[in-house]
């Protein structure tokens, strides 16, 4: 990660407001608020549309021209000629999620359109702020759902056979906030040229080398595995410890195993167990099935089939030392993206113009950009989370940081669209 | 454990119906059969009534004077003078559970009366056939209610605080069958001399060690632990391995140090991890919090508590070296009981006189005989399992095992009663 320098600002072309940043975050974060803190607005739920209608009234305010597409994702349009610069973020959260994910993506691109459009006025090319409608997969099991519409990767039977805990399918829910499943076709876009998005860091790497901004390389590829690990159940008062085939004991070595091989690999290597489920699960019964899942991300793909192999042959290795059965499957599996060269240049110029030489890190999160690639050229700006807390009420970021990385922003729409 | 001679049988004053015993078995099991094998006939339930029902009329078929008390124990008797001998098994399963566990005690006890009777008429002391109505724990959250009946030591509020899994309390199951909770004092005896019982082994000793019977020499005792480890849950995509504090890796470590210390120690001492409950348990979240328990188990106090503390200390140690929290609570403590020298010497005896030097082994599990013991001599006798399974339909013995076990505790009875 390279150091940066927070030294007097340079001179700049828009001024940012802050003021307005800070309302409008307070405004969304405002809507869909939980008893117990945080916000939760899961797609197409009452929240969600507040959220929308109250994005959508900023937009008409600062002058832009608001549609909605055939899924819900708004577009907010300053017009000008041939394909357009495009930023924002999602409007869904995680349940008890925090002040900024997605939101300010979307607060702070607004808050740079307008500073741009009032000093530089009209754009080469059509700038536009989007609202996706979904990212979160965090009340149906589908993410990227709206930026997917964008690039025309939606399935055809999804509507259908996607439903939430509750067992509404996508097509009901769209239904009830009167979108037709049938135009979805309708809401991809071939005139798109760049999509910039600010977002939080989500973890503790620019806090801990005290970098206030970064431009991101690539969002990690990642793959999720589900181990399942098979020993003998027997009676744990009279099965000595010699004689046992404990499916707990091999997976506790197993989950031991993946930690040791990321750490070992060393950044931007992590290896997560996540969900563990034993069986009988009863506790006098030496446990004869355990099953647990491995998240496992790299930047790189070479990288994350070196973490995905020695992970398999390893668990493989404690299996049959301990005579256990051992079955790993592939669960999901989805490869680095990389941010575009151009545009990763414009947001590093932008930003040594703002006075900071920013780190360069690889996004472990998943984020519309890896989608919207398929499309356009994409780049990424993350500023950091204090302690590293995201998708919870903690959520925070110290606001000149916030400050800084809209003015980034700014700086950079204006490189590709003035 | 001692080494067995399986040579030619002694003359022997009684003879045991092979063919009864079998048959007395597959109808027992087949009350409360479960449709994907094995049985379950849970305090109280149909299954139970009518496996009641059954061996109530073998009792009164072999004359025994037979009665239910208070909590539906069933007393057979062949009167006598002064305190009676017992031996006898419990009536109730686990789910799934097998043709033996419990069964066997009360076929073989029975049958070894029935021959014992035949050979030799009325004896000195009564002699009496017990069916424990309840040992397994398998329906309502306590054990040994059957036995703590008998000794006086069934709580006031119990019948009412106790509840299985549909919220049926034990006074309602009882009433339902006839029983009238407030009459549960009188199924106390201070009159019993001494409690026999034959039990399948329930692990693999005896199996691996080729010794067809066992002497127990003491129930182990067990303490249950619960163990909650608190980290910190972060984002499985954006927190580096050196930045971590997982519950799960933490706990992994201590699962492995809980088999280890157990291991190191030696027979008889074993430690069961059986329960584990991860927080938030989602695929991509960093585990915030796991919950396990401990199972473990030692013949002596001085063992189990040389374990005990090895553990709480090594967790303690792992917790403190990954920055996590930790706390241990004791769930339940069971001292271990000793075994009644006097009756050891008995079944010795008689296993000697059948040709078999018998094993000495400490019993992993619990049995009656340890509540019973606050109330006569007591002793049990082992015969192997097949593959050491147990609380399932594999669990099985060799019949000439079962006869040998039934033949000795015959002569044992003989030599206690007569």
């Amino acid at each position: 990660m390279g150091k940066a320098r927070e030294t007097g600002a340079a001179a700049l072309t828009v001024h940012i407001d802050e003021v307005l940043l800070r309302r409008y975050l307070d405004e969304l974060y405002a809507v869909g608020a939980e008893p117990g803190g945080g916000a939760y607005r899961p797609l197409y739920s009452d929240a969600w549309a507040a959220a929308c209608k109250l994005v959508e009234g900023w937009m008409k305010d600062a002058g832009l021209t608001v549609r909605r597409d055939a899924v819900g994702n708004i577009w907010g349009r300053v017009a000008g000629n041939g394909k357009a610069v495009v930023t924002g973020s999602h409007i869904d959260t995680v349940r008890h999620g925090g002040r900024l994910d997605g939101a300010l993506g979307i607060t702070a691109g607004l808050t740079a359109l307008r500073a741009l459009v009032q000093a530089r006025g009209k754009p080469k090319r059509p700038l536009e702020l989007l609202v996706v409608c979904e990212e979160e997969g965090s009340r149906f099991a589908t993410n990227f759902w709206g930026s997917r519409a964008i690039i025309g990767a939606i399935g055809r039977e999804e509507t259908d056979s996607v439903k939430d805990a509750e067992g509404v399918t996508l097509a009901r829910a769209m239904r009830d906030r009167g979108l037709d499943p049938s135009k979805i076709p309708s809401a991809a876009r071939d005139d798109l040229s760049a999509f910039v998005e600010l977002h939080i860091e989500q973890g503790s790497m620019l806090e801990t080398e005290r970098v206030p901004l970064a431009v991101v390389t690539a969002i990690a590829g990642a793959v999720h595995l589900d181990v399942v690990v098979t020993g003998r159940p027997d009676h744990a008062g009279t099965t000595p410890m010699d004689l046992r085939r404990d499916a707990l004991a091999g997976a506790a070595a197993m989950i031991q195993a993946v930690q040791s091989i990321a750490a070992a690999l060393g950044r931007p290597a992590v290896a997560t167990v996540g969900r563990v489920r034993v069986e009988p699960d009863q506790i006098n019964v030496i446990p004869g099935r355990v099953t647990f899942t491995v998240d496992l991300r790299h930047a790189d793909v070479a990288g994350r089939r070196a973490l995905e192999e020695r992970i398999r042959s390893l668990c493989g290795t404690i299996a049959s030392e301990r005579e256990l059965g051992i079955e790993i499957r592939t669960l999901h599996e989805r490869p680095p993206v990389p941010m575009d060269g151009a545009v990763r240049q414009v947001l590093e110029r932008a930003a040594t113009e703002a006075g900071v030489t920013p780190a360069a890190l690889v996004s472990g999160a998943g984020h519309d950009a890896q989608v919207l690639a398929a499309r356009c050229q994409v780049g990424m700006l993350f500023v950091p989370s204090i302690g590293g807390r995201s998708h919870c009420p903690e959520e925070a970021t110290d606001p000149k940081h916030l400050a800084l990385g809209t003015q980034v922003l700014a700086r950079a729409l204006e490189l590709l669209a003035y």
